[in-house]
């Protein structure tokens, strides 16, 4: 049976795409020429949605469409279009505060759940640059950008309460996206489920070994609370390699369906814990043993300067803008205002450290274990060789998630993923 | 100039409520008799509304009606109808989980922002209770059930994720009255501002060390950020003995029209707070010294019951009923689950009863240096003999929210607060 969809909503063909583009001026203009010669592909290589790259004579777009349920599974497990609204507004309010680091949204309409937005050429998904090998000397200065920004300006560090609470009313809207990852990153792995996965018969051990981890468990469940109360920014929620499109000179931050008001750690953790990841899965790819040397530091210094670099921006935002109304800036003026406003920076951002650790740590074991697995592991066709990985990958996770209060800085993570 | 106020509202006379009353069958037929031969009463003491008892010949009601302004100060200070809508929900979402706890609600009305509840007798306002030395033998452990029941069945513990962020995206709503408790309790009294007043000139040097002691103000600035973003539970929001009516055999909660999602120990704490100040201002009101010892020491055994309760009836829900989306039970199966559980149980209670004690001390601070004092000192008519009940207040206040950490347990804190 079909879903259920609101009236005025179909999902593109290439047809009614093309007359939906051509009948706002602004789109038709920037394509150019007729609409009949506009070339349309489909690219979406996701797990969710619709996704059009059209191109005009003179110029292009691109296009996604939310569907009424999650494409790579069908129409079995349905999922509200109202993602594509969340999207749209998280891009906006974040692009604030960011400018030139997600795609320029160029119209959304929200009958048809769709937004259009610059192309973005020559860039590719980071992860798979990453499974090639190619540097990106850039990435962590721009991306740090980007979470610097956006955590602190829509925090209470930076907003006024009233204004924050009406955007937390309306991303609150966005809970059947917040509980896959409820679901599949906190809970799924830890105990049986028929959504996990893992390379069997060798991971087996492994599997059964979280699943009877009480202290992990714990720590886990301690996290996911943290997940589903701590309101303290608009956050990306789904902050990986997938979701950043990038070139050796530019990084856009693509994708925040998942968006919505909830700890700061959790964006920062998760693009730690997917660089690890694709720092451990780097000896599969290796023809010859040792020729990712090289790119494996590069991965490390990347993960000592997000952290590093996120806490700078992040410190040094909060430091000269801070209007918002926590940490009111009257109680920290003067030269003991700025030293008492450092030591809660200090005890702030320590927190905030420990936490993202965990929640990187549940970011690698939930694509080892659990329902979606990333292809930085999975493009190891041999999979002993995947194992492996997989297993060192699993082991720091958990390190990650039971000793975060051990780890004295960032330095020490990577030390201890060096072996 | 007269605030503007919605299409249907006015402010209730003695008529137009009689009118309104009889247009009910229900209403009318608990009040009984004619319309006309009805007594109406406004009794309203608080700082904020109108509040009416109406007599019949078979029954009574109590009727409290907002207005668009602080009562206290007048049109000069606007203040949104919609709280009435808040008290109503809260009420109505606590009482769910807690009979008889709080008044019964007879009718709401979304048009006049009035509320019809049934007028409780012979109860008194338990903080002019403790004034008059009232011994109420059963209150902690009824206000304990209060506590613990609409704390844990309106957090994550208990309540479906989809279901809680609905219920936190309408109380998102109650923005300007959460702001109150911003600028009032976390905000003012460490800052020169016109809307503080204490003991003058005894108490000039005590309120000059809080608005200097930079510790202080870092630790009340992090219990601020709490306020704003740890959306725990939907908490009552002015946990005070002037919400409580009271009568030896009875406890009821009334007002929650400060309700929001927030920290579940700004409740606890706000009560001990209140519970603590009380104790200090007991000497004052002593003709003969020591005459109140035995007084004394019943607050104290209250303060240790209201914690000790609290913690032990949530504990025992969250092990019974802990079905919520955090803390998944799955994870805490069988004899190391349920040590596992009791390990995490007793650091979330730690974590708890350490910001609790925070929330106490700022409560406590707000009610000496603030705009809104309580009788409990108000009525010691001596300025001096206020004064050192105050500054005793004060200094417990301080290292409740500076030193949390080392209080073992309550029983240190009634230990101190004795001294």
């Amino acid at each position: 049976m079909a879903i259920e969809t609101p009236e005025g909503y179909a999902a593109f063909d290439e047809a009614s795409l093309i007359e939906h583009l051509a009948g706002d001026a602004v789109l038709r203009g920037r394509l150019g020429g007729a609409p009949a010669s506009w070339k349309v592909s489909e690219v979406g290589d996701g797990n969710l949605n619709l996704v059009f790259i059209v191109e005009g004579p003179s110029g292009d777009v691109c296009v996604k469409q939310a569907l009424p349920y999650v494409r790579l599974v069908g129409e079995g497990w349905p999922l509200p279009l109202e993602r594509a609204f969340f999207e749209y507004r998280a891009t906006t309010l974040h692009s604030e505060h960011v400018p030139g680091r997600m795609p320029e949204i160029l119209h959304y309409d929200p009958r048809l759940y769709a937004i259009v937005m610059e192309r973005l050429s020559p860039h590719v998904i980071m992860r798979r640059g990453m499974i090639d090998g190619i540097v990106y000397e850039k990435f962590a200065d721009h991306v740090t950008d980007y979470l610097a920004a956006t955590l602190f300006h829509t925090s209470d560090l930076f907003m006024k309460a009233a204004d924050k609470k009406a955007a937390v009313a309306t991303f609150c809207g966005n809970t059947e996206l917040c509980k896959i990852t409820e679901d599949l990153i906190f809970t799924d792995p830890y105990v049986i489920s028929s959504n996990n996965r893992w390379t069997s018969p060798q991971l087996d051990e492994d599997a059964r070994a979280v699943r009877e981890d009480t202290e992990l468990k714990r720590a886990v469940a301690r996290l996911k609370h943290q997940f589903l109360c701590k309101s303290e920014a608009l956050l990306h929620g789904d902050m990986h390699t997938g979701s950043i499109m990038i070139t050796p000179d530019d990084t856009r931050i693509i994708d925040p369906e998942f968006a919505f008001f909830g700890p700061i750690a959790f964006d920062v953790g998760k693009l730690i814990g997917n660089l690890l990841l694709a720092f451990f899965s780097q000896s599969g790819h290796e023809k010859v043993a040792g020729e990712r040397d090289d790119y494996r530091a590069w991965i490390l210094r990347t993960v000592e300067e997000v952290w590093n670099g996120f806490e700078r921006k992040f410190v040094a935002l909060w430091t000269s803008r801070g209007e918002g109304d926590a940490w009111p800036a009257a109680f920290f003026e003067g030269e003991d205002g700025r030293r008492s406003l450092e030591l809660a920076q200090r005890a702030f951002m320590r927190a905030l450290f420990e936490d993202a650790l965990g929640f990187a740590g549940c970011s690698m074991i939930r694509r080892t274990l659990g329902l979606a697995h990333n292809i930085d592991m999975e493009w190891i066709e041999d999979p002993d060789r995947r194992a492996a990985c997989e297993r060192q990958n699993l082991a720091m996770a958990k390190e990650l998630i039971k000793q975060a209060a051990g780890f004295a800085d960032i330095a020490a993570v990577t030390a201890r993923a060096r072996g």
